[in-house]
């Protein structure tokens, strides 16, 4: 286990979506952070107390979480300072990146010598198995999106914790980075070997209760190009019952292509649905996310409204608005 | 390079398809396979000559390729002591299986004594990046499937090697372990990393002549759970100009999968051709490739010409036909 509280570790974000890390852990875990450490030209601001090593060890800070990922997951040099005075005042390093704490070998070293423990939490630990496609008891729910960074995890947890609080059976799974360091398990499934990214997926959401409801994580988008072979094997590994449709209605490309235009939601609507039923006959689309961070109460509420009449979905901003209609939309199936 | 000629290794092979890189070795590289080995319970035969491994030592084999697959890609216990005498006799050995030589303490510590090398085809060897979906130059066609096992690859060999007959601009990309062992490079594509599959198929298939065509080995199929996200990868990462619909018109279900039925080439048109299209709009459906291994002539004619009528398109079995009428298809794009 990762040592609690954290101390959000923004680097040189280029925007806040490279931050989304530390944003996922201050809007769902907030207790376990304490500050906010930035560097120059950071684009991204948690709205946490702006603190130094040394101001982050006095709050009681047990690890530097590294809450931005920039393009191919490399940890910066431009980091290293921050990293090293963190290790030489006691604490743990966590990480989600690609490149991995334990392949720096100055970093290695500090460790070492300070006597505190470097986290890769992308790595797979498990011999995940190649999939087999069977069908498994229990109910399952996956957010597809229309590009990257849309939302996919906070409609998860949004309604993971809207059926606890409902007493319903409910279990998120984590699929990648935010969501372990978020819940503390899970499959770093964009850092799997391809044959058994669907066998992940299997894995991680195995035979339960028939009432019981898993929340997969979503990962990339169909419709990017960059990383939408990881979203087939959710669809097909997750072989959901119900599809939610995610969206961010202010993205003009799709995200890191400046070339490609997003999809409509009817577009991916026709897109995900068959191919999920490829795995899961019975699968439904059953209602839209829209990620209204951009927008204000008034037009959030607008676009939802016009996004439900035109689809004939239920559509919420869960984070904002609650997941109790998604979640209705679940149980109605 | 891995020395040639080769004795291909069929093990137990539970059924011929089990042994398709043996098959595929046999098929496209006749001059490097010497002769076959093959343990009590083998269902594959290349129609080679049974040979000991001091019988293909004296037929002057330099390599034992393992040409058999089983499921998760694991090194059999049932053919260690084959492998063990051949390394003993001199002989390298070459697999592309998931799990690796090199992981095999015996196996390493018998080649070390015995002077001889462990070739390990399925391991990624470059750091691919992330995918970028930026427009290439030159022209690619990648063959997609019903199923896994229809005919691919042999599509792929078989246009290419009609192009370069005709001295037209072409290359075979192999993204597979058969492949790379026929053609003696490629990316293993369903080795590497998730997030970096479609930025290794880009890679593969970089800038090129205007009229250069690439044939990108394909893999898996949108169709089968198990794999497809491997089949989307190399849709979006090849960008490709043309498809090519393979099937194979004898299965009846996906392989290693029962309760899973195939879809019919329509289907796969309608599922393709849109994912296609987000990498490249300009892609079309140029033709149909038909694996008649379990057919006669006359069921194989029959069987393309009726596909031929219903589909509108070009329709051959490239290895018992010729690509000819498939490469006239590409060419008139």
């Amino acid at each position: 286990m990762i040592p609690t509280p954290y101390l959000l570790f923004l680097g040189d974000a280029p925007d806040p979506l490279a931050a989304k890390v530390a944003q996922g852990i201050r809007d769902w875990r907030p207790e376990h952070a304490v500050g906010q450490l930035r560097l120059p030209g950071c684009k991204a601001d948690m709205g946490l107390p702006d603190m130094t090593i040394a101001e982050a060890v006095e709050a009681g800070a047990k690890t530097l979480v590294i809450g931005v990922a920039n393009r191919g997951g490399v940890i910066s040099q431009a980091w290293k300072a921050e990293l090293h005075d963190a290790i030489a005042a006691g604490m743990d390093i966590a990480s989600g990146l690609h490149n991995l704490l334990r392949d720096e070998p100055d970093l290695v070293e500090a460790s070492h010598a300070h006597g505190v423990t470097l986290h890769d939490v992308r790595v797979p630990t498990v011999k995940y198995p190649i999939a087999d496609g069977k069908k498994r008891t229990g109910k399952r729910v996956l957010a597809v999106g229309t590009d990257c960074s849309v939302g996919k995890m906070y409609t998860g947890m949004a309604m993971d914790r809207e059926m606890k609080d409902r007493g319903l059976k409910s279990s998120f799974r984590a699929t990648g980075q935010t969501g372990i360091l978020v819940t503390g398990e899970g499959v770093p499934l964009d850092a799997v070997i391809a044959d058994f990214m669907a066998g992940a997926v299997e894995w991680l959401t195995p035979d339960n209760d028939a009432d019981h409801w898993d929340h997969i994580e979503g990962q990339g988008s169909l419709y990017h190009v960059s990383y939408s072979g990881v979203t087939m094997a959710l669809i097909h590994g997750g072989q959901p019952d119900a599809l939610i449709l995610a969206h961010e209605p202010t993205r003009t490309h799709m995200r890191g292509l400046p070339d490609y235009g997003l999809p409509s939601l009817e577009q991916l609507r026709d897109t995900a649905l068959p191919l999920a039923r490829i795995a899961n006959p019975a699968c439904q689309v059953v209602g839209v996310s829209v990620n209204t961070k951009a927008l204000d109460d008034a037009a959030a509420a607008k676009c939802c409204q016009e996004i439900e009449d035109r689809m004939g979905l239920p559509t919420v901003d869960p984070y904002r608005h609650g997941a109790g209609r998604l979640v209705d939309a679940l149980l109605a199936l």
